[in-house]
């Protein structure tokens, strides 16, 4: 793998650019920030999003960490391969295309259900008795990450995002998150769907006993001894975009977990992730600071995963890519440009 | 005039709806919230976003406010209505109509131009030697705001924003903010499009100045003693864009000054109001306050006008607008509601 470095010598050439379009320096602050930074990983307009959606079942889910039944990752991906559940209205409206793909879902699909399969496994085991994953399968997930990555920009995708489905995930990325950051569990775990008080402190105390049974902190022994294969396959999934140059959208609390393990791996790849949104998950700022995104594009307090933060920001994301290259100039929609003309003067 | 009032009996039913969603209740934050807002104003998907500039001129350029000299603002109309300028390329990208309308510019159009014709005086006058605005000449571009909005229902808009454009209206938005909220100047005051340290302690001065000079603190004498043509204008189609029933997607600093005036004169038009950003503009947020509004969708340091505040944040309201109408049910979906059962079997 080799993420190419990104070109910085651009950068004024590209600011330049951008003051020289009919409004005021600035102000589109942020929108213009992001341009800058689009342009610098792709110089053109992003037109073509593909979400790459991952599932997979956690064998942690048999120490009570949730209250939804396993059978809703499988339920849920025959859901959204068939048009259902917000992330294909998400798609729909945002005019994304969009995968399901099996890793380790506890089900077997039907090709007619419309699902990817990539299966590697049967769910993760509990990571309170064992690794929770097997590591050749470990590979083999990320190697379907790459693969359908390839395949989305074969398709003519300029731009991709990630999202995830499995019962049980959020436990596993908040330990994921623990073991790379050092904070504190309690500061990076929260209710996923909706624990009590008492089943939170619960769910706190399995992660810190298997942080304890698992004291490797590199990123590989951290994605096989607490991860999960959804993450495993974003993780490949997401160096493979970024090696093809493709700006990747970030989404939530897994996904971000996720790219923090990438960017343990390989640092370069920071530079082609683009911060979506502030999920409501406990500790999701945290992991975004970790990575050393810029502030996330939307704070809207959104914790459903599925990839929906990353689709809700893309015509944030468009838009800002078109800025340098499709908008009129001050010269050429004949509007005098007061700032270049108050600094030939001196004036500014 | 007469706002109808928002049936607010029907929330349960849109609340129990959204909670039918396969999805972890409230998983979808500010969007959900947003969904049921829009319900209760128009129970239907919304698809249809027209944005209305209305541009005027401001007599108080002559006190030294701003470094734009006036003829931007006739040049950028010709731009935006050329298809130039970023309110063009925002309303592009997000399939939304645009209308540039003239109601006080100091330029005359032809008609070939795509500017509408709506004006009825040269500018205002400076606010610090007379009345800005003419009540007649007022009265007649508040009814241009409403003659328009009407028009662009009659073509088919189902939710409607409002911009601007017009050297020195920063000042002028400023003036009528402070003399509405009694706060300080200097809390409501910026440096608009770019002025120096000491130049803003004068635009603070001049506005102070103002507000001795006028006492009066009625809404309709703040705006025809400080306000702007275009803000009677938007004030005007905001009262008749909620008598339509429509939505009204709320822009920056100048927009949100025209309906707080607007708010002043009919406190039921608040229910109508969507707050898309917060600009960096000092003092918006107070104004928004002051309004009303719950937190605005984005908060990107934007502060270009031109209703490029709204645009940017339609996509994310349209999206909230379908949850209700478009998304799969658990039941649709065939995926297990894992919170009802539990509230079944008394466990939640």
């Amino acid at each position: 793998m080799s993420i190419p470095t990104i070109d910085r010598s651009a950068l004024p050439r590209f600011q330049q650019l951008l003051l020289s379009k009919a409004m005021p320096p600035n102000s589109l602050g942020r929108l213009s920030e992001l341009a800058l930074d689009l342009a610098m990983i792709q110089p053109s307009p992003l037109e073509n999003l593909h979400l790459l959606i991952f599932a997979a079942d956690h064998g942690v889910v048999e120490e009570g960490v949730t209250h939804s039944p396993v059978e809703i990752t499988y339920q849920q991906c025959l859901n959204f391969a068939s048009g259902g559940g917000a992330c294909s209205l998400f798609a729909s409206q945002a005019d994304a295309v969009l995968s399901i793909i099996d890793v380790a879902v506890k089900h077997t699909f039907l090709p007619s259900d419309g699902v990817v399969d990539e299966k590697v496994a049967w769910g993760s085991r509990n990571f309170l008795t064992a690794p929770a994953l097997d590591r050749q399968s470990c590979l083999k997930a990320m190697d379907a990450g790459k693969r359908n990555v390839v395949h989305a920009h074969t398709r003519g995708c300029d731009v991709i995002a990630f999202g995830e489905m499995g019962v049980g995930n959020t436990t596993s990325a908040s330990s994921v998150a623990a073991a790379l950051t050092g904070l504190p569990v309690a500061a990076l775990t929260g209710k996923g769907s909706g624990l009590s008080d008492a089943e939170l402190v619960h769910k706190i105390s399995v992660i810190e006993q298997a942080l304890a049974l698992h004291p490797e902190r590199g990123p590989m022994d951290v994605l096989c001894n607490l991860g999960g294969y959804e993450m495993a396959s974003i993780l490949g999934g997401m160096l493979q975009a970024a090696e093809l140059g493709l700006p990747i959208l970030l989404d939530g609390y897994i996904v971000s977990c996720a790219a923090l393990l990438a960017v343990r791996l390989e640092p370069a790849l920071v530079d082609y992730l683009i911060a979506c949104h502030r999920s409501a998950m406990q500790g999701h700022q945290a992991v975004l600071d970790a990575i050393g995104c810029k502030a996330p594009l939307l704070d809207l307090s959104m914790q459903l995963g599925e990839g929906t933060g990353a689709l809700a920001a893309w015509p944030l994301v468009r838009l800002a890519s078109h800025l340098l290259f499709d908008m009129t100039s001050f010269e050429e929609g004949c509007v005098t440009d007061s700032t270049a003309l108050l600094k030939r003067l001196g004036v500014v």
